[in-house]
């Protein structure tokens, strides 16, 4: 059986991934002859035997026990047993009267810095029936990473991060088991897309090593781990898988994104770029892949920018300017009056101002110090919201950031840029930004559109996929195993790069064909 | 490496099974480089690849994972690592600073049904440290098996009982720790041989259905689990392995008792008998096992005897009657003033009053009802303590179950008395029986007496083979796979045996040369 195409949790339209279910957790319907004086095995023996050898190295959890002799003879004899993975072996982990097999559900999540959105999955037929997202309740102790780092290094920060986090899940847990009249008990397997802080924050361990030289995890491949070490609210004995990280900087969440992306099984080169509070950039083909990361910075989160805000009612997203007479037309976020300017907006913004004029290739207004894109008259906060000189130096360190990053990936594999041939966004981020605007400004490349792929929520049907197949669980961690990964910290070739690359879109303007010939007909290339 | 003589716990003088030391846990030094920018692996990573191949699926619980990173730094990366076995794979479950490969300790239990005996067991040599016993803590809530499994019907009872044995155990390592200098905590693995009601009771599962028709247990192989998950006061991850039982009656006791008795590795046939409460009584060789229990009754542990008592200070544990004056000797244990009578004394007052001609072979008094064996004036409670026929006749019928499984067992696989070669008397009543008197009674079948072997605690003996070698650990569970049990409730041959061998020693005297010829010389055979 197959996962068909609206199963899948990338907004796109269209499936990048196809698999064959095989899930981490498995139900099977069996009918046991009853015991006699003629027969008279054990019930656990009875039962595992009846299982034969379906399941290799079969193993019956204690604090089940009692419940198989019990419901073996309520049920009559016929029962329905649910085993999960762990690593090599199966565990026996429920058992209900009569055929069950039809229901069986596990449950994929996305666990970001700021959001986490659960999708419970059928496993029968690898759909989503629903979704639930919420924001990380660890955004209380800390609204960056490096916050919750700090927090984390006692015991007791550390027990509440965890706990703030696991109450997140459960309550998207109750909301998904409410809304389809399920138990959250009834979830048999729990896989997570996540980056390495938030994964050792999640499992308690001590992320303090993170984000000191030399970058050490405590664990990059945690391994299958019973829900219920960590408190979630589904069956007690289900596995918590959470994709393996490569390092401190290169995640579960980017692992399942490439995942996602079949970017790995492909020979054609391809970039694959999650942007937010830090970015990463993976680079590669079925032969090899290499990954950078480094702090992208909050700059394009929209937490920066003098009248940044997130992309919440009332933020500013979409902004157009006439290059003729410069009038501004903007879209607010559920058409409320407008607030401030949320990421996307921001990238708009200094995209629009360069294709009218306002400002020059190196990012430097013309004529004065900011950019009035809604007039405090139309403005919820009766005051301008504008984007000022400060915001654009700002983007443009991101986005020099990650053009010196890719230079620096291109450059170690002795690739050009022009051998990329598709390009993948992944994270909400590169979900809602104008994709023209951030090809403008030199954030993404400018290639084909149709080779330029938004992933959506990668990280979340990257961890969809494990839950679903075996055999995408080994393509993770092989993906995992094999990505090179460059250290961009006191990496010099990097920080030379860095600092050269803030022209937009880039200081090689052949680089952006298309940014060139709409400036060429704009008469802006004359300067 | 081998296991030496004296490092056995059977008391015999010789050591019947020796096996290559290849320990359910194991521990390792190793030295790792530490991280740097161009090697950043995680710390569990780094462990394990050093770890290399040598343990298959290793995985490193949740709990240990902090630990892991605070040891690898504090030791500078100099660590002695252990890891226990988990059915098929492996399982890290300490880490401790430097090399520390030389103190590795595991304890082999046996639980019986009134005493436990720990052996703490050197995974190195193989070699039994030192042992502890103490009474099983159970026996507050039944002296005997039945009236604990109906205290078990319920959870509160379950959990009284669990919690009473497993105190039982952590005060034995407890007192073993204090003897050794050590820490509960250093203990890495713990093997249990126990019979089947005990171990469903230390595992809180409920046995109630092990005795009522068909006699059906919940687990007979309940496998690896955690140490902790019962509350174990040894290393929380360590593993806990119950050897198998075959069936309710069967258990993992006497799984052990023929492991230490070698009999399923040597052609010739052999019986292994463990009297006890219950009696479990297993035929074969190497290439076949067949068995089967019933309960012996307490007539021989001298609880039943009107004058009878329990192997304590003051009990009369040996007789002697002079055939011609009749006049009597005794032995007490402690040499204190007789309290009572206790399952070895009344064997042999049996035997005794059978050679001096005041029983006849059927067991009656050729005059009057009963024996004085201490007169009042003699004895602690100023009463005469005496042997009566109604003890008599109890422990006939003990006996007269015994001759009637045997006899079934040998029909059953088409074998005779004279076809067994090798005789194994177990637990701690075949350990202190007077060998002679067992004989006379037929309760022991008259063998060559070199070919009649003591096995002392071979419960223990067990324990300890499994916990040191794999290969054991395995032929166990081959043993109780591979016996075929013969139910003897409702058997009908059995009925009509048992109740035709109620004569001493045996209806057919030629099964008994020895006891015969010692007849004929005191002219006992023609009446």
């Amino acid at each position: 059986m197959s996962a068909e195409h609206d199963y899948s949790i990338i907004l796109q339209n269209r499936v990048l991934v196809d698999v064959d279910i095989n899930p981490m957790s498995q139900k099977k319907y069996v009918e046991l002859e009853p015991p006699s004086l003629l027969n008279n095995q054990a019930d656990i023996d009875r039962l595992t035997e009846a299982l034969g050898n379906c399941y290799r190295n079969l193993s019956v959890p204690l604090p089940l026990m009692n419940k198989i002799s019990v419901v073996l003879r309520e049920a009559d004899w016929r029962v329905t047993v649910t085993v999960a993975r762990y690593g090599d072996s199966w565990q026996l982990i429920d058992i209900e009267p009569g055929d069950q097999v039809s229901c069986h559900l596990g449950l994929a999540i996305d666990i970001g810095t700021t959001t986490v959105v659960g999708y419970l999955v059928d496993m029968v037929t690898g759909r989503v029936l629903d979704m639930a997202a919420d924001f990380n309740g660890q955004v209380e102790y800390g609204a960056d990473i490096l916050t919750r780092i700090y927090w984390a290094a006692t015991d007791e920060g550390r027990t509440q991060l965890q706990q703030a986090v696991v109450d997140t899940l459960n309550n998207i847990i109750k909301r998904l088991s409410l809304s389809k009249g399920i138990q959250g008990q009834a979830i048999s397997a729990v896989t997570v897309g996540a980056n390495s802080t938030i994964v050792h924050l999640l499992l308690g361990l001590d992320p303090s090593r993170i984000c000191m030289a030399p970058y050490i995890p405590v664990v990059n491949l945690p391994g299958f781990i019973n829900a219920s070490a960590i408190g979630l609210a589904v069956n007690p004995q289900a596995p918590l898988y959470c994709l393996p990280s490569v390092g401190s900087y290169v995640g579960g969440d980017v692992i399942a994104g490439i995942l996602a992306s079949g970017l790995h099984k492909k020979p054609e080169l391809a970039l694959f770029v999650d942007i937010g509070t830090n970015g990463e950039m993976v680079l590669g083909n079925n032969e090899w892949l290499v990954a950078c990361s480094g702090a992208a910075g909050p700059a394009l989160e929209g937490g920066v920018a003098r009248d940044g805000m997130r992309a919440e009612p009332g933020a500013v997203y979409q902004v157009r300017i006439d290059p003729e007479t410069r009038a501004t037309r903007y879209r607010t976020i559920e058409n409320q009056k407008a607030l401030g300017i949320c990421g996307s907006g921001l990238v708009d913004c200094l995209a629009e101002l360069l294709l009218a004029g306002i400002i020059d290739r190196a990012g430097k207004f013309r004529e004065g110090q900011e950019f009035v894109v809604v007039p405090a008259a139309q403005s919820a906060t009766n005051k301008d919201i504008s984007f000022t000189q400060t915001d654009i130096n700002n983007i443009l360190r991101t986005k020099g950031a990650v053009n010196a990053a890719l230079e620096v990936l291109l450059e170690g594999v002795g690739c050009q840029m022009s051998d990329i041939s598709t390009f993948y966004a992944a994270g909400a981020f590169g979900q809602y930004l104008d994709l023209e605007s951030a090809i403008t400004i030199g954030l993404y490349p400018d290639l084909p559109r149709e080779r330029m792929i938004r992933l959506g929520n990668s990280s979340g049907e990257g961890a969809r996929l494990v839950l679903l197949s075996e055999e995408s669980r080994l393509e993770a961690e092989d993906i995992a195993r094999n990505i090179t990964y460059f250290e961009l910290n006191a990496n010099e070739v990097f920080m030379n790069k860095f600092v050269g690359s803030k022209f937009l879109p880039h200081t090689n303007l052949d680089y952006y064909p298309t940014v060139k010939e709409k400036m060429i007909q704009r008469g802006l290339l004359n300067d």
